[in-house]
């Protein structure tokens, strides 16, 4: 908590008050930034912060988009080692534009689930469980699940975060309303954020300079199909 | 206004002459930088500046996106501190292809309002309301709107501001008919520009240099799911 | 011509084999290129050229962005002084896989005529009507247009140039049909380029630093809503 | 297969086991980035490889993009020569979770075929063939088709790929179902694409400097609309 500490009025951190946040504009996401970095436990010098966040009565909900990895390979290039995510942080409100970031719940988003959002009708539902101790002696102990319903009348939808304790014997819910014209922001950012956290836009901008005319020539290729040789 | 005198012709200071603008296609929006250079009082060499502007019989709409605004952090990082936005601004016509710049109106869609835009259908409408001195002394002065009403057929839409000065007791509005095919760029340029005005771009695009591989080896993490860490 | 020649093969400088230039891939738009070259007038060193050509029987459709021209402003930025477009070029073909580029018509699409091509739906048509000498002495002498009509059962489209010489008392007409894959492709390649050619990504990717911590303190603006300023 | 050995687990150089690399993350098409980097015979230090993998009973599937490349003009700047394509690898399993990769087949789709793909409804099909050997003595020897056809419910697509060999007597045939996420992944990473592959983005992004106030003046265009010069 220190570390988070410094971004919270000194009076409230428990219960931060909202209101000058909302006010300059300087919330946006400064809490899940902390976290981020203490995750992702890298060096941060250059890195750029951005998240979209919508504050409701019952609870407030952050998205943020997270970075793929690369690692090195012999040829001296490098590929994905871990995809990126979008990460998805809720608050719940602990009074009027008072929310307890202590209590945050988050789920992170794998390229497939936002695949499942952005792809989202009007009126359909899509849900995604996660245990984060998969696979490990701890499972089954906490399950998460987000679960994305309409609200109505092509009106919106509401996002939901349960967290299902079996050994703090806790079961968090938190439901933020998201409105259509939220909906479409947290759409078209993902949608662009997609091929992000697939590393995909690295991959698609390796811009070399023009060969110059003394380049050796090739070898002939008298198929250039690549897709032939194996 | 001096700083807008440089651009407009000597002649016509308030009715600027717009026939030789649109055909040499140097007008565009460049009282609009100004203005915007003004308002982010912020080192501008080198920023570039570009909107799409519609002239139409009683009024001219011209669109602009405004950047975010980030701060530094500790950790040596940056976040965003402010939203960026896109700016509307609207001049009255003044005779045959004549606009007053010095009676422009000018209206901010945050990315939500942008959000909605972007969404809108063929028959929808949407409607937004900004009061520049909320939550001051000078709060209900003067009240702002931008509504977006479909012309019909799906041929387009109607941009309108109001804007009602209980002090000055005016009562101001512009309207702009936009076609389909010009919505379909402010559509275009809007969803483009949203992740930008977010800062998703820049948090998107923090490009590490591949890990070499003499790197420090990691600690071993059991559950790589970041979204477990709180 | 002499600049075109070094390019076409020397047995074929009207009517070109096409067979070997596709099957190398080595065609792409290599005309176009000088052309453009000529008309920008510009330093060409570091410029890059990309284009989306389609052969058919009678004729052929090649598709190339060109990018908007920047001026300086006395602040130090600069703005957009010339949209960019989206230029057309069409040949016919003078026999199987030939075609004659010494005949070629270009038709270059504004943003908003862009803007009209993206949106246009399965069964929709459009039609853009462009006279050169617009305002000139030579207004009207020669008329220019481009029509898009649904080939039907959302198939693709016709893309129809005609151009209407009353000096040289021609009236050439091409036709070029789209199949609906390769008019995803342009709706896709002109919805990315119509940002650029505006000029919108190079006003939304002006990434200043981080600002300092030891940055001048900025005087408090109490009210950041930069609509309100005029 | 010395190349890819390297990448494979030793004790299951042909049915390699997926568990542990699913779980690190770390499997993202290391081996299609060595076959790429055969093909390619480019000097790979610096590029970054990219790549979705749905990996499903009967079979995997992978999908990474390929860059155009571009080669240098007199002028100083460059065109593309042959355009980039999106590579899908096809792997059979050979156990639970185990895939054979010396039995991968290839495909390649051009620019329209990607433009195919991102345009195909719910409840429409597609198919494309290659034969490998077009245009050479091998011609019909073998003979590739790669289809989509719709699940059904909109719920997303089986990917099938068949390969005909005449002179090895074979007739290989793997198919993936794609469910509708991961069906939206794909279009959204292949949209993204297909401008990069087509080399638009390179050509949209020649950024000049701005010009300075002391470049030599243009002799005056009287039509400035680049399409009528020839």
């Amino acid at each position: 908590m220190l570390r988070l500490s410094r971004f919270l009025p000194s009076a409230s951190r428990r219960g931060f008050d909202l209101k000058e946040s909302l006010w300059s504009g300087s919330l946006t996401f400064q809490q899940a930034v902390s976290t981020s970095a203490a995750n992702l436990d890298d060096d941060l010098s250059g890195k750029k912060f951005a998240s979209y966040t919508v504050f409701k009565g019952k609870a407030a909900l952050s998205i943020h988009p997270i970075l793929p990895s690369f690692s090195k390979l012999e040829s001296g290039g490098s590929r994905v080692s871990k995809n990126g995510s979008v990460m998805l942080t809720f608050w719940p409100a602990v009074g009027q534009r008072k929310y307890d970031y202590t209590k945050k719940q988050l789920f992170a988003l794998s390229p497939t689930e936002v695949g499942s959002l952005i792809s989202l009708g009007p009126a359909e539902s899509c849900e995604f469980f996660h245990d984060p101790s998969m696979k490990s002696s701890h499972e089954g102990q906490v399950k998460k699940s987000l679960s994305i319903t309409p609200l109505g009348s092509d009106s919106g939808y509401f996002v939901n975060i349960t967290v299902l304790n079996n050994v703090e014997k806790t079961n968090d819910r938190l439901s933020v309303p998201v409105t259509k014209a939220e909906f479409a922001v947290i759409r078209t950012a993902l949608s662009f954020a997609l091929p992000h956290i697939m590393g995909w836009d690295q991959a698609l901008t390796n811009h070399h300079p023009a060969p110059s005319s003394s380049r050796k020539p090739r070898v002939e290729r008298p198929h250039p199909d690549s897709e032939w040789e194996r």
